[in-house]
C-alpha cells in the first residue's frame, strides 16, 4: 500500500518537499526539467554555478548504502555552496521509528535546511516531512518500492534532451517492475512529458498490479514489448528477486529479459538505451549495448547532478526560508 | 583520579585549549556564553556567520562513536569557513598511547589549527594538548568520566536564556552522577553562573564522592531532590550502569529515577527540563515530558552549535595563531 | 612486471596524470619541487593559498586503508578551494576490474577533475587513466609495489630544503626494498636531483632485482651501507614481509636492520633521517632517532601537503581543462 499522501507544495504552489512525482502538477515537473537544463547549459559554457546556497546546510541521511546517488546529491549541494553533512547509517541502530525522529529533530535543531533521505521502507521521507518542525525540506532519494523522484526527473530530462517531442514515443521499461521505485517515478515523469505509449515489461511473477499503472501497457514478453520502441529503460536486477521470479540463473534471465544487441534490433533503429545504474553486465544488459552508441547511461549520471541542483535551488533558495528557520 | 591539570590559558589569560571548565576563571566562562549568545542573536536576525576561520583546519578526532557532538562541531567549523577533517576511529587500532601521539603529530604537521577530541579514557585531550608542538588548540568533546566542557557551557547558556538571573535557582541533575562527564561539566558551568542550590540525585550505587562536588546537595530520592526545583537536567542511562546500580529493569529505573509528568509536578510550576541527549524514552524520561512545553532539549542542541562556534573563534581567530604555526 | 607505460604528458609536454616518476623528464620533476617550495614559503609568510581550484572536484578513491596520505590530499585540495569527495572502499566489492571502471566512469560523468587513486594492485591508476573519457587527471597515491610518486617528490623536496646541493650526497634507503613503492619512487626522484651515491639495503630475501635499480648500490649489511651516509630513508616493515625475510622477530629485525642511535653514528655526523610513516617504533627505527634532532619525519608530512597542492595545481589549474570536460 502506498504511503498516505503528504503535501509537497505550500499554499502558494511552491515546492516544499520532493517526496514523489505522484500528484505533482505537470507544470512543476516541467519547470524542474527546464531549470536543470539551464544549469546544464551554463556548465557546458564553462560558467560555474553561483553559490546560491551559501550558508545553507544539506544533510544526506542514507539508511541504505548508495554511492552514486549520495555522491550526486553531495556534489550538487557543494557546487551550490552549501555545507554538507553525510550520514551513512545503513548498519546503525537509528532505524527504529522513535529514534529516527529523535535523530531528525536533533539535526533539524542544528539548523539544517534539507534532508536528503534514502530508506528501505516506503514512506520514510514522507514520515519525516510530516514531523519536521522547521522550514526544512525533505528530498526523497529512494524509499522502498515507493518512489525515487529525482531519478524519474533525470530520466525524463535525459530523454527530452535527445527527443524534444517525447509525446509520440514508444517507451519500454523492463525488469522487476513490481518492486521498482525507479519504474514508478519514471512513469510519472514520462506521463508529465506527455508520453502515451508506455510499456512495462517484467517476468510474470514481477509484474505489478495494473491498477497501479493506469495508461501503461503490461507485457511479459520482452520481444513483443520492444517492438518498434524509441527508448528502453532497463532496471537493475536484484539477485533476491530473480529467485522470486522463478528464474533459475542470471544467464536464463538474460535470455528472456536482458537487452542484447539482437533484441535491440527489434526496436526502432535509433532506439535510446537507459539504465539507472549500477548495471549488471550480462544480466539485464549486454556490455556491448551498455557501452554502445545508443546508450545514455552516463548522460543520465551527468544530468542527475544538474537535476538535483535544480531541485535544491527550488526548495532552498527562496528568500523566505531563512525567516522560517530562525 | 582526575587527570593532572593542564594550563588552558596562556600567560596573557587567553584561552589556549578547552579541556575542562574546572579551573577556568568565571569571567572566561561568562565571556564564552556572551559570545555564543551574540552569534545566536545574529543568526536569528538572518545574518550569516562571517568566515573568520577561512583557511583554518579543524580535525574531529573521535575515538568514541558520536553523531550529535561530532556533527555539531563539524557544522560550527564549516559555518565559520574552516576546513574540516573527520576521523571516526572508534574501532581503529590507533588508540594505544604511542601511536595516538604519532597520529596527532602527523596531523599537526599538516598544519591543523584545532583538534576536537573525544575518547573513552579520561585525560586523553589533556595528554594530547601537553604533547602538541605547534600552536594548535585542543577542544575536549568528552573524555571518559572526566569532562564535557562544551556540553556544560551549552547547558548554562540554554538555562540563562530562559532564566536571566540563575543564581537564585534550585537545579537538580539526576542520573548516573558517578560516571557522568556531563554532570561534572554542568556543575562547573552552573557554579560560574552563581547557582547555589545545586542538587545531585543518583541511585545509591551511582552517587559520586561528595568531596568531588563541593557545594552540591547529594540525594538518592528523586522526589525529595526535585521538590521546588526550577530546572532538572536528566542524564542518559547507560545500560551497563543499570546493573551496577542493582536496578533490575528499565521500568524499575523509570519508577525510581525517571522524569514522569507526575514527578515533574513536584518541581516548581514552570520547571525547565533538560537532557544532553540522546534520550532513552521511558527509561530516564517520559516521552510526554521530553516533548512537552517545559522541555529545552532541542534548544540545547541548537545552542550547542553557537557555543561551539564561540569556542572555536575564541581559540583560533586570534591574530597570532598563524605566526605560531608557521 | 611493471605495468605498461602510460603517457603522463600531453603533446605540449604538460602533465596530464601523475602515475609514476619513471619516465618523467627531470625538468618536470624539478618544476614540481620548485612549485611546492614556493607554496611552502608563501604559507610560512602567512599567505593563504588562493582558491585556484574553486569549482573543481577531486575524488579520493582509496581501495586500501590510509589515514595520512588521504588526509594530505584532502587538505591539499580543500586549501585550493576544490570540492572533495572521499571514498574509502578498502572493504567494498568495487574492486573487480569491470565494476572498478563502471565506478570510475560514473564518477567521471559527474564532472570530476581528478581521481586520487590508491590500490593494492600495481597498475590500477594507469589502468584508470587509460580508460578515462574526459579530461580528468589521475594521481597515483600508491599502487602495489609499483609507485608512490608524491611520496618520492616530497622526500626529494624535504631533502633539498636541507641540502641545497644534493648531487654529492650518499643516501641509503633501508628496508623491504623489493616490495616498496616508496623506494621505487624515491630512487627516481633522487636521481632527478642528481644523486649519484644511492644505496639500497635490505635483508637478502627482500633485495630487489638489481636490473630494476640501475645506478644504485645494493647492500644487505646495514652497517656497511650506512657508512658515511648523508641521509637515511627507513621503510616501514610490513609484518607479513618479516616472515618472508626469514627474520624470527621484530627485535631481531631491529638488531640487523633497525636504525638505532649506535648505528646512526656510523653515518655522517649530521646525517638526515627520513621515513614515509607510519613508523614502527623499535622495529625499523628507534624512538630516540625518530624523535631526535636529525629526524625530518614530520617535515616530510608537512611538505607532503605543499607537494600535493603543487601537483593538483599543475594538473588542474591550466585554463583548458574546463573546455575539455564540458
Amino acid at each position: 500500500m502506498p504511503p498516505a499522501p503528504c503535501s509537497q507544495l505550500d499554499s502558494s504552489g511552491r515546492l516544499r518537499h520532493l517526496i514523489s512525482l505522484d500528484g505533482l502538477p505537470r507544470e512543476r515537473i516541467l519547470a524542474l526539467l527546464d531549470h536543470a537544463q539551464a544549469l546544464r547549459a551554463a556548465s557546458r559554457n564553462g560558467t560555474r554555478a553561483a553559490d546560491v546556497l551559501a550558508g545553507r546546510t544539506v544533510i544526506n541521511l542514507f539508511f541504505e548504502p548508495s554511492t552514486r546517488t549520495r555522491t550526486s546529491f553531495d556534489l550538487a549541494a557543494q557546487r551550490l555552496g552549501a555545507h554538507v553533512i553525510n550520514f551513512d547509517i545503513a548498519s546503525s541502530s537509528t532505524t527504529k521509528g522513535e529514534s529516527l525522529l529523535d535523530t531528525v529533530h536533533t539535526l533539524e535543531a542544528m539548523h539544517c535546511d534539507a534532508f536528503v533521505v534514502r530508506h528501505k521502507e516506503s514512506g520514510t521521507p514522507q514520515y519525516i516531512a510530516r514531523h519536521l518542525r522547521s522550514g526544512a525540506a525533505v528530498l526523497n532519494a529512494g524509499d522502498g518500492n515507493h518512489a525515487h523522484p529525482t531519478q524519474g526527473l533525470l530520466d525524463a530530462l535525459t530523454l527530452r534532451l535527445h527527443r524534444p517531442n517525447p509525446a509520440a514515443l514508444r517507451i519500454v521499461i523492463c525488469g522487476d517492475i513490481r518492486h521498482s521505485r525507479v519504474a514508478r517515478s519514471d512513469v510519472h515523469a514520462l506521463h508529465a512529458l506527455g508520453v502515451r505509449d508506455l510499456r512495462l515489461c517484467a517476468p510474470p511473477q514481477l509484474l505489478p498490479d495494473p491498477a497501479e499503472f493506469p495508461g501503461c501497457g503490461i507485457f511479459h514478453n520482452f520481444d513483443e514489448a520492444i517492438d518498434g520502441a524509441d527508448a528502453v529503460i532497463m532496471l537493475r536486477l536484484q539477485k533476491e528477486r530473480m529467485e522470486a521470479a522463478a528464474i533459475p540463473s542470471e544467464a536464463e534471465y538474460f535470455v528472456r529479459y536482458g537487452l542484447s544487441s539482437d533484441r535491440l534490433r527489434g526496436a526502432h533503429r535509433d532506439c535510446l538505451v537507459m539504465h539507472p545504474g549500477p548495471i549488471n553486465r550480462g544480466v539485464e544488459i549486454a556490455s556491448e549495448v551498455a557501452d554502445g552508441p545508443q546508450s545514455l547511461i552516463l548522460e543520465q549520471v551527468a544530468n542527475g547532478v544538474f537535476l538535483r541542483m535544480a531541485v535544491l535551488v527550488e526548495l532552498l533558495a527562496a528568500g523566505d526560508s531563512a525567516k522560517i528557520r530562525a
